[in-house]
C-alpha cells in the first residue's frame, strides 16, 4: 500500500472533510489548541491510529518542515465507480453480482465482507458515504488483502444507485429476517445483495426499493447473526445457484 | 452473566492456572513483584481488561479484606460435556449436529461461530483446550448471548473426542480447501463440521481422523475467508441438506 502524508492544520483537516480516512495522526503532545482539538477528536471517531509525539519526532518525520503540530498518513485506497464495477461483469461475460452494504459500521465486518465478496467471485461491493465505514487501514487489514482485488465504489445516495442499478437489469435483494428463505429465491442472474450493518438491518426506505426479500433461516434463540456471516451465507447461496446449471 | 470475585495473589493465579478466562483484573498500581508481574504478564496474554488502581479502591472493592495487591472477576461462563451435547440431540430427537473448532484464536470470531451455531440450530460447539481463545468476556459480547444457549465443551484431546463421536456413528467433516465443493458432500445424517483457526486452518493429525473434506467453492485472489465466515457459510449448507426432505 502506498502511503501518502499530510502536513499541517488546514491540510489534514481538509482531508477529513473530504472524507479521507486517516490510518495514522501524528500530533504535538500537550499541544491543546482549536484546530489541532478538532482534528484529534475526528481521527478518534474513525479508527485512525493516533500518536501524541515530542516537536523533534515531528520535525524528523516532516518533509515540508512546516507541520504545524500534525502530521497525518492517509492510506491509498482508491474508491472504484458503480460503472466500473459493471464494466467488470462485462468484461469477465458475467451476469453482475454485487454486494451493496447498508451502514456496516465495524472495520472488521467491511473486511470480511470484502474477503467474501472476493472469494465469492463477485463484480465489486458498494457502500454510502455517510453512517458506515470507509476503506482504512483497519478494513485492509481484515479484508487479508482482497481489497486490492475487488472494487469497492462509495456512493452519496444508495436509493438512487439502486435504482440506477434496476435501470440496468440488475434484481435488488434485500437480506432480511422476514421474507421468502433464501433456498426459494432465484439469484442466478444480474443480481445485488442488499445487506445491513450489525444493529438495524437494512434501513426501511432501502428495503422498499428492493426487488425481492431473502431471508436465511433462524433456529436459534438470539436475534440475528453477525454481519458479516450473514452477507457470507447469503453470498454462498448465490454461488451455489450460479454453478448449478439453468 | 453472575461474577465470581476472585482475591489473594494465589487464588488469581491458580485460577489463571486452570485457564479459568479472567475478564477483568484490579492490580495496585506500582507494584512490581515477581506474583503480580506474572498474574499481570498472563493475563494481557488473553483479553482480560487490566486497570492499575489506588490501595484505597481495591481495599473497597475486597470481600475478605486480604487481596494482597490483585482482584479478579472470572466471567461465570461454564463448560458443557460432549455427553451433555450429545444428549440435547437426543432430547430433540434430531440426529446430532455440532461444530468442532480447531484453534479459533480470536475472541470476536470464536463468538461469531457461537452465534451462527445457535441460529443453524446446531446442538453445541466443541473447542481446545490449548492453543485457542476459551469463552471470555469478549467471546461473548461477540456471541450476542448466544453463549447462554448453546453449549460449549473444551476438551483437552480433540482427536481422541472425534474418535468418540465416531463411534457414536456420527460422520466428522473437515472443513478444507483441498476436497469435493460441500453442495456433493452429504450433511444430513449425524454430523460434526470441523473449521480450522485464523492462521493455519485445521491440523494435519486432526484432518487425517475425519471423514470426509468439504470445501467451499473459492473463486477469488485471496487465500482464505474469515474463519468465521467460513464456518457460517458451510454450517448453512448443512442447514440447506436438513431441510430439504430425504
Amino acid at each position: 500500500m502506498d502511503r501518502q502524508q499530510i502536513e499541517g492544520r488546514h491540510a489534514v483537516a481538509e482531508a477529513q472533510r473530504a472524507g479521507h480516512p486517516l490510518d495514522k495522526l501524528f500530533v504535538l503532545d500537550g499541544c491543546k489548541d482549536g484546530p489541532v482539538s478538532s482534528i484529534v477528536r475526528k481521527a478518534k471517531k474513525g479508527d485512525t491510529v493516533i500518536r501524541f509525539v515530542s516537536r523533534e519526532r515531528l520535525d524528523q518525520l516532516s518533509e515540508t518542515g512546516n507541520h504545524q503540530g500534525v502530521i497525518a498518513y492517509m492510506g491509498a485506497y482508491t474508491y472504484a465507480t458503480v460503472e466500473e464495477i459493471l464494466q467488470r461483469a462485462r468484461d469477465r461475460g458475467e451476469p453482475p453480482f454485487l454486494f451493496i452494504l447498508d451502514g456496516i459500521e465495524d472495520p472488521h465486518n467491511l473486511g470480511a465482507v470484502i474477503r467474501t465478496a472476493n472469494q465469492a467471485g463477485a463484480h465489486g461491493v458498494i457502500i454510502p458515504k455517510h453512517r458506515a465505514v470507509g476503506l482504512t487501514a483497519g478494513v485492509a487489514r481484515a479484508s487479508a488483502g482482497a481489497i486490492n482485488y475487488t472494487p469497492v465504489a462509495r456512493v452519496t445516495n444508495l436509493a438512487r444507485t439502486i435504482e440506477t442499478l434496476q435501470k440496468e437489469g440488475i434484481w435488488i435483494i434485500c437480506a432480511d429476517m422476514k421474507g421468502p428463505v433464501m433456498y426459494q429465491v432465484d439469484m442466478k442472474g444480474p443480481v445485488a445483495l442488499v445487506i445491513g450493518g450489525e444493529g438495524a438491518g437494512v434501513a426501511r426506505l432501502i428495503r422498499e426499493k428492493c426487488d425481492f426479500t431473502a431471508s436465511i433461516p433462524m433456529k436459534g434463540d438470539v436475534d440475528s447473526l453477525n454481519a458479516s456471516v450473514a452477507a457470507g451465507i447469503l453470498a454462498y447461496e448465490a454461488v451455489r445457484q450460479r454453478m448449478a446449471p439453468r
